[in-house]
């Protein structure tokens, strides 16, 4: 029977040497978008390896045509689940450099409020200190019980924040090697700094270009004003005409496939609230969108349409009396449940086309497609994730959705046909992306100690 | 008794060297907007001030902040009218220079077709040919009467091109001197080239720039997306409600100060029909705008609101999932009869902020006024002038409008308390402010001619 309390305090005990090691992997500028650092990519995949096999992987880089992908396989007790665990060992850039506080690559542990230490450092929270909570959570339990409870096979990818290039590839073309009964991905947050939480929906995208063409070339609004279409008025009316009073979207059959979400998870929703400040922090104070929804609803398990930009006639300092050629707008569509991509599309493009008046045409360009992931609201891994995570952190575990999509979880489902554990323990207030970037060293123990049990809990 | 024959002879006679003295004046190089040209302006002035001394005109050039104005006077019969004429000498620049078949600056006559010849050259039309059709009616009739039929005052600009930022200060300091009984301005064109034309109203303009702000800053569509108020969705409903279906303007008391066209000026432009291929030169076929107008009281007649440009959001190439801060939009509303062009701005505002949801606001920018003219349609001088031009082309003048504005018109109007004649003989293929300018020969002649009989019918 393997001693979980002790892999526990083993965690506590090796919190300091967790730290220097994250450290460590913090000093290695690993930036993938920019060639200069493509070398330290490299060192940083290698790292990974060393640690990995130290801990008794049978761990390897790969070469892509970008970054090395680290692949490492650990065994498990006969019987025990399978599980691929992700993570990413790149990051983003730290220009502006000078609104650094301290050093992007020389981390230091600071005190932010009374007890409340942070490590401050690029990746820090994104993904380094992330995927290490789950490196260590292997450690700890090894070290304790001399072994895994679950077979673990790890992939961490260098080109998260990148695009991804070759990661699509790379499971196609090791979809024997990776495939598992569950991936687990740690790049996600708390709900809040006492709450955990599990992410289980995602929405999906659909990305369009409309250009609403009249008139052969711009035209002169005192000459042909009042007799020419203007296709700014045409883009204009139809953008308008996407919602109702009610914040719905108008165009046919786009709730094709939209569900509601389970009466017991939408109660949780409401006992949430909304994120703190979650509109005061951006200058707003009323919800818009549809009428008779929660914020988390809207936000998470309701579809969106909205218009990204607009660009049309003449829009440079002061004024020109043109009657434009041509207007144009990139409008994008949150997706939820089954709603399917490709149907959204073409049904944007026949409620623009409708909507033509004469001597006008429309073109569209197509800016990428993902279909919204929804796992199970209660898998029995969902369910022991969350008891343990309730466990750990002394608060019930927010069963969450996200109003953006993480590709590699789309990618799993149809390319390996795994579903997702999301459990992540970043906080709003990690400035990942940003200048001086954190990660609480509450949030990387407790993280530790969370897969610990995650582990423990899926292996019974 | 005058000997308006002789006149006319002399005309004829005169034309060969009326050309050489209009290549003369095409060959200085008076581009108002470009400072290098600055001497070729005022060299422009002096040999109009020559040669408007050679008449027996009392001719001058005034100094002022841009290029010089040219004022001369000339005395008329005792109890003859005053007239006021009104041209600019400055021309716009050449520049693209490649597309010129011959150099702008060194005009010639060619045979565009046969029996059509015209004189190519920047400003041949625009309007050192315009202008010269008066000078050289002035010069027929002094060299066979001896005298001009009216007191004539010449006023000839050269910052028409480029703002014209001298003449309102000049009028002022100036008026005593200027005033006269009728102001005649030579830089319009004729319905078609066989059909003279009196232009008689000229729409004004009011130019608005809204600006709807929501969130502090730029958001994520996925995290904000259904919750957070899109500006650009605010701005394309407004917009698009801005037009009904019949495509009449929705904004309240819009249309206060709008008056039908009297009976038989609509039937005159029913009968004009539209300019040639007025539509179907630029790509359309079918008129937008008011139902239940004709063409051409939509585009003289009739008020507009054009949204010029609009903008917001992600605009670059590809696509970026923001929802935007703000988005803008220009708008200019073209206006007709006694349309007050700031109640017009005050009550586009009042739209637009009756519109607005919780959390958004609306920030506007002027970009001026200028008020619409309605010249009488029964005035006598309107009256003569369209007799004796119906003489001289032998077809039907006809009273028109313009769709844009003469801004000096107005000048005239609320400056000098004086109506404007306006009478040209340009042609919709004279490509002004473009590459290979060209006056026809028949405007040229005619045009003189044309002059002739007009000051000679105001005097009797």
């Amino acid at each position: 029977m393997a001693d979980l309390a002790a892999a526990l305090s083993k965690a506590d005990s090796n919190l300091s040497s967790s730290l220097d090691r994250l450290s460590e992997l913090v000093r290695i500028k690993s930036i993938s978008t920019d060639p200069a650092f493509a070398a330290e990519c490299r060192r940083a995949a290698e790292w990974l390896v060393d640690s990995l096999t130290g801990l008794g992987f049978a761990a390897s880089a790969r070469d892509t045509e970008g970054h090395p992908m680290v692949v490492a396989h650990h065994d498990g007790p006969d019987g025990a689940p399978h599980v691929l665990f992700y993570g990413h060992y790149d990051v983003q850039p730290v220009d502006p450099l000078e609104l650094w506080t301290s050093d992007p690559f020389d981390p230091s542990i600071k005190e932010l409020s009374p007890g409340r230490k942070v490590i401050t450092g690029r990746g820090t929270s994104d993904d380094k200190g992330q995927l290490l909570t789950f490196v260590e959570a292997c450690r700890a339990y090894k070290e304790t019980n001399g072994e895994l409870p679950c077979r673990v096979t790890i992939l961490f990818e260098g080109e998260e924040e990148s695009g991804s290039k070759s990661l699509q590839p790379f499971l196609e073309a090791h979809a024997e090697e990776l495939k598992a009964d569950l991936a687990m991905v740690c790049d996600t947050g708390m709900w809040d700094a006492q709450t955990p939480a599990i992410s289980v929906s995602l929405r999906g995208l659909t990305g369009e270009e409309v250009t609403i063409k009249a008139a052969s070339r711009d035209l002169h609004s005192g000459h042909y004003g009042g007799n020419a279409a203007n296709p700014i008025h045409i883009l204009s009316r139809i953008l308008g005409e996407m919602h109702d009073e009610n914040g719905r979207v108008t165009i046919p059959h786009f709730y094709d496939g939209v569900y509601e979400t389970p009466d017991n998870i939408k109660a949780m929703w409401e006992r949430l609230g909304a994120p703190k400040n979650f509109l005061e922090d951006v200058g707003l104070s009323v919800p818009s969108g549809e009428k008779d929804r929660t914020i988390l609803e809207r936000a998470w398990a309701r579809p969106t349409a909205e218009v990204n930009g607009i660009t049309g006639g003449y829009t440079g300092e002061g004024f020109k009396t043109v009657i434009a050629a041509e207007a144009s707008a990139k409008v994008s569509f949150r997706l939820v449940g089954d709603q399917d991509p490709y149907a959204v599309r073409e049904n944007f493009r026949a409620f623009v086309k409708e909507r033509l008046p004469a001597d006008c045409s429309a073109e569209f360009a197509e800016h990428g497609t993902s279909g919204s992931i929804q796992l199970s609201y209660d898998s029995p891994a969902l369910g022991k994730a969350a008891a343990v995570l309730e466990e750990e952190w002394e608060k019930p575990t927010a069963i969450i959705g996200m109003g953006g999509s993480i590709p590699i979880v789309g990618d799993f489902q149809s390319k390996l046909g795994m579903d997702s554990l999301l459990v992540g323990f970043a906080l709003e207030d990690d400035c990942i992306h940003s200048p001086n970037e954190k990660y609480d060293v509450r949030s990387f123990h407790k993280g530790i100690r969370s897969w610990v049990r995650i582990m423990d809990a899926l292996a019974h």
